[in-house]
Formats: structure tokens, C-alpha cells, sequence
């Protein structure tokens, strides 16, 4: 079985042009099939301020009305995503930039209202991994803005980690998938304030017992949880990583690994 | 030989919501392969207003600067590609939405100094037909945003008639091509006051006293170049027509046929 790499970039390395240039050019030399989720980083906060759109928060969370999708599609799915396929053709990558919509390979459902109205936000139906498997077989590396689209032509706001996740599971269909979450830092650390502090490798066990700690918390837990959703339904590798260590984490050297059985000696290795 | 329908709409018809729509179920209900490429309307200039984004022209002519460029990006590329998309995708056409960068579908260089810098403006050096007929044949529908891409990686901004003749030229190498030029006119107009006094045949010859007496003129003069440069480079039909008329353009019931030569009677019909 082939084998196929899903890398999610995160908001941070989007905005730091010289990062996003590095890890393009690490994932350009990364070997086989490969696909990339991105987030969008901080400029449709700054696109929206400056087109008077307010930021809606409910309860801590962002509400995605229709003139901030607008917002969300242009940037992530026009500027972001275009800058990142030019600099792969640039690369002698030959990457087709997509959202859900496209080739309607990501089709979802508004999420419905419950106690929070999200707005224009959708949750996953359907993956064509088939359609999606069409585009690398012929040599075409997708890369996904995390948008997505409804059956009555909405687009949906999706998040990145989620879509990288619900894509990664349904290639295991074509592939023996390895999916990594690439940001800011070496991995998940078990000191937040110490860089060099990554978790090497992580089971659900050891994963409840740090956030029970409160030593993993905020953000990283849904990034987690996505994690451990995909290993569990077939996907062989899940790392998270720093950006730079794409390279080194593909060959095992970086990052933390997710486990689901405590299979090794856990813990935690220093990175330099 | 298969035949390719390539339609052009223009930024009128992206600009009336309603009218889009209509065009969309039109082109939705036209048999057999077909490739949309789309202008963007005046929501670019809108966003830069609002982003204090200033237009800059030079002898008349709009300049891509860079912060320009990325509103064309967001707009062209994000928000008017993207629902052109999810329409289409609620129509039942599995469109995909491309820049010439995806794919890399469109490579242009941008343009020389000479008297006037008009900036990240590309013109187009080679489209790639077999990418793109790889497409047809999956069953999936290009849409074209108006924006190409050099091989130092950037984006470039071109004209969507250009772009969407010298697709058309190229596509000839697979099929038999028709190609339409959609706007918010029932064609090409001998009265510009009287919008049912429609050119029904252009001849190079008409076209050039047409000219010469002023009948046709400003924006038209290119959008006929581009239309009369495919029908000399093997583009079997290209016809000027109103959005709403798409279906009888293709049955040659409405609009400005251009033809190379005088074989029929020139002259104008009247429409209703």
C-alpha cells in the first residue's frame, strides 16, 4: 500500500513568512504523497478589523456570521491558500489549492444551533478520499484552506485540525496514512515555559493523567483529541511537531508520537 | 473529437447576486464538458477601499501593486471562486475552483517595464490543456479565477478575457471548442443606446469599420481582440453574449457570432 503524508500547519507558522518558507521547503522535499490542511493565522482577525467586521464572541468562543466567513474565505481560501500553492510550484511542487467545495471533497453540515449559535460553521459529513486519491495519483499535492461546503451551496467554516484529521482517516481507505500537526513548538511539552521539555510519546492514559494536571490544557486538547481520533480509526502515525522538524519527525526523531497502547517506555525526551 | 463549452461571465453579472444565480442554473443545464472563467466585479474595489487600499492608474490604466494584488487574491480567488463553487456544487456540477497557479494550470510571466509598470500583472505564457482536460474527463468543471502565476513563485494578476481565450486556444488540442464571452448586453451592440440592436455576425472586416465609426469601441475593442485572436487560432465558435442567454448562444439563437469570414449575410437582427 502506497503510503501518504497529512500535514496541518498551524495560524503561527502562516504568519512568519520566513517559517512558512522553511516548512515549504521541508515539506517539498519530503518524499511520496503528500497533503497539506493549513489554519489561517491572525490576518483575517487584521482583514476584518480594518473592513469594520466585529469579532462575535459567544461564551469564549468565535461566532462565524456571514460577513466573517466572507472574510475567512477570502483570506484563507484566496490568499493564503494561493500564496502557498504559487511558492510550491515555485518548489516544483505541483500543488492544486482547494477548499471542501472543490471537487466537492469535503462536504459538511452547518452545525446545528444548541445552546450556542456558531453561525457559519460546519461539522464533517464526508470525505471523497476517492476523488481526493485521483488528484496524488496524478502527481498533485492538495492543499486545503479549512473551509468547507453544505449540500444547499453554503460554504462552512471548519477547523483545521478537524478537517486534517477527517481527511487523514479517509485516505487510510488508499493509503497507509501519517498524519502531523506542525506549529510553533518541538511538540506537546510537559513544561509549558521550557521549549525542550517535549512529551516523546503519548498514550490516552498518560494523556488524561497530564490534563487531570492541568499540565496539557487550552488549545492543545481538541488538537489532541482530533489526534487521537485519527489514530484510532486508522491512521499509522500520528506526530505532533515543530514546523522546522517535519524532516526529522517523518523519520521518528521529533516530536511527540501518539501511541494507543503504552507499548514503550513513555516520558519525555530533551530536544535540544 | 468531444466538444468544450468555455464561458467568460463578467464582473456585472458576479456583481447581481440574482443574475449570477440565473446564469449558474443556465450553465448548470449546458450538456457536455465545460470550463467557467470568471472576472471579479467591483467587490475587489470595494475590499481595497475599505482596507485603504489606494487604486493607482497610470494614463488611464489600473496598476497591480502588491497590497492590490492580495485584494485581487482574496476576492477573485477566495470569496467570488468559492461561491461560484459551492453553487455549482448545489446545482449538482462538481466544479472546482482554480487560479493558473493550481495545478499550475496557467503559467504567465509578469509584465515588462516599458513605458508604464503596471506591477504583479501577468501575461500568459502557456496554459497546460492536458491538466486541465485530466479534469474534463473526471467529470469535474474548472472555474477560473483571474489570476496566474510565475515560476519565482508569485502571483499575478491577468485579465479574465485574455485568460479565458488562451484556454480556449489550448484546449483545441482535445476537443472542439466553443467559446463565450457572457455580459450584461445581448452582444455587441451597433446603437450602444439600443440594447436590441445586435450585431448577429462580425466579420474582421465589420469589425474594423465598426471601429473606424466609433460603433464600437473602449472596452469592447479588447474583449474582441481576445475573441477574434481564438477564432484565428482554431476555437471552432465564439459567440458575444447576454448571461441570461446562454443556452440559446450555444443553439446560435443569440448574440454577436464572430466569423473569419463574410460567408453569410452580415448585418444585424433585432431581438426581442
Amino acid at each position: 500500500m502506497q503510503t501518504l503524508i497529512v500535514i496541518k500547519i498551524g495560524g503561527n507558522v502562516i504568519d512568519d513568512s520566513a517559517a512558512l518558507q522553511r516548512f515549504l521547503t521541508s515539506f517539498a522535499g519530503l518524499p511520496g504523497s503528500k497533503l497539506l490542511v493549513h489554519g489561517g493565522g491572525k490576518i483575517a482577525t487584521q482583514v476584518a478589523e480594518k473592513l469594520g467586521i466585529p469579532t462575535t464572541m459567544v461564551e469564549g468562543r468565535r461566532i462565524t456570521d456571514q460577513p466573517m466567513l466572507d472574510v475567512v474565505t477570502m483570506v484563507y481560501g484566496g490568499l493564503v491558500n494561493k500564496q502557498i500553492v504559487a511558492k510550491l510550484q515555485a518548489l516544483t511542487v505541483n500543488a492544486i489549492g482547494m477548499t471542501g467545495a472543490d471537487a466537492g471533497t469535503v462536504l459538511a453540515k452547518k452545525r446545528p444551533v444548541k445552546d450556542i449559535d456558531y453561525g457559519m460553521v460546519g461539522d464533517i459529513e464526508e470525505v471523497d478520499s476517492g476523488q481526493i486519491q485521483f488528484f496524488l495519483r496524478q502527481n498533485l499535492t492538495p492543499v486545503f484552506a479549512p473551509i468547507t461546503y453544505s449540500l444547499s451551496g453554503d460554504l462552512l467554516n471548519t477547523n483545521a485540525d478537524t478537517m486534517a484529521s477527517a481527511i487523514a482517516v479517509d485516505m487510510v481507505r488508499h493509503n497507509d496514512v501519517t498524519l502531523l500537526y506542525c506549529f510553533e513548538k518541538k511538540g506537546v511539552l510537559k513544561d509549558p515555559t521550557d521549549d525542550t521539555s517535549v512529551i516523546s510519546e503519548l498514550t490516552p492514559a498518560l494523556y488524561a493523567e497530564y490534563k487531570a494536571a492541568g499540565i496539557i490544557n487550552k488549545g492543545m486538547i481538541p488538537k489532541l483529541d482530533n489526534a487521537f481520533n485519527a489514530l484510532a480509526n486508522g491512521v499509522s502515525k500520528v506526530i505532533i511537531c515543530h514546523a522546522d522538524e517535519v524532516e526529522m519527525a517523518v523519520s521518528q526523531g521529533a516530536g511527540t508520537t501518539l501511541k494507543l497502547k503504552d507499548d514503550q517506555s513513555g516520558g519525555y525526551h530533551t530536544t535540544s
